[in-house]
């Protein structure tokens, strides 16, 4: 049977979390209802783009009264896939990987981190935030023993397509990609990837072209 | 006297920096010129993108020749700021913080991290990755003291606005925000937001939107 095919709208999606996070806070407040205008207000975004963002998650709102706060929260979460809560591995468990591993709001975004990968025998067999780091050998024979489809990666730059391929030959269909390698992979493999070059590029050119700016005041 | 303002495209910006690594590498091979069709093939983009991207620096092109591969990277590094090297302070040495701090790559995109702040007191005095840890009561006065224009805010969520007011009071314009505070700050203070929860957000939403596909079909 044909499904209804959803848009996925990528501005759209990188906000819900923004919402989420307010709705959920709201929520553990015992506040039960909330309008469009009144979250925006709170997210500080614009009251239209907020109304067509939640529009995009299917959820009702009723006129005057505003929307359910739990009836928000589980859609969001079911438009994320974050009520299906997903097991992930990670490869590289230098201090990035620390970092990402022991960071417990994912927690919140539907992802738990199940087990860590290095070559690092000094690592291997030790863990880190409670997850417990194996060898890299392993990752190929452990992604397919627990259907594992999701690979954070935080590899050296040179050794990440190779991992990736090995992760993606074992079965993982999505890869956030925190190396600076552009991965060349199938086309049906969801690649996310945590470009930090390109975020202080854009850093550094609005704070170079407004002193320019100044400058010429 | 005005000064031709400079549009910032920021999907352009955010691509600058991948043709600047590829260049780089074709000027180290001894590679003196490329066309767009070339360099658009090198980083797997559209041709017609990569043309218009590279219009934005203003570097002039020969036609059937192509571009001088050192005249690019001149352009593009200009455009971006990053002919004048920024320092820039970090502040909180936790996991995500020392990552940054370690990272060497920071140096090819004209950032240079010369200072680290935390609170705690065994990190105090000592150093990480050849980066000195301050106090972060002296925050405010070393930047005063050393005009310091960038900050990399590695902090916790909930004093990520204390510590950006102290910051912009003394003197800093651009902030690298990578805690999930959404921070309120003047106007002209520039801040750019690593969004790991948004980042996720679309990955999984995509993962999930896509496994729903093919049960469909």
């Amino acid at each position: 049977m044909a499904k209804e095919k959803i848009e996925l709208v990528i501005p759209t999606i990188r906000r819900l979390p923004t919402y989420l996070y307010k709705l959920k806070l709201l929520s553990s407040d015992g506040i039960e209802t909330i309008s469009t205008v009144q979250l925006a207000k709170m997210c500080a975004l614009n009251p239209i783009v907020v109304k067509k963002d939640i529009a995009h998650t299917k959820v009702k709102g009723k006129p005057k009264v505003g929307h359910n706060v739990n009836e928000i929260i589980a859609a969001i979460e079911e438009f994320l896939g974050w009520h299906n809560r997903s097991d992930a591995f990670i490869v590289g468990m230098g201090d990035l990987g620390k970092a990402l591993t022991k960071y417990s709001g994912f927690d919140n975004y539907g992802l738990r981190i199940i087990a860590g990968f290095d070559s690092d025998q000094s690592l291997v067999g030790g863990s880190i935030g409670g997850v417990k780091v194996f060898d890299i050998d392993e990752l190929h024979g452990l992604i397919s023993r627990l259907k594992i489809e999701m690979l954070i990666l935080t590899v050296p730059a040179k050794v990440a397509q190779k991992i990736a391929e090995i992760a993606v030959s074992a079965g993982v269909r999505g890869i956030w990609n925190f190396t600076p390698t552009k991965l060349h992979l199938p086309d049906n493999i969801i690649v996310q990837k945590v470009d930090i070059a390109a975020e202080l590029a854009v850093l550094s050119a609005k704070l170079f072209h407004s002193s320019e700016e100044e400058q010429s005041e």
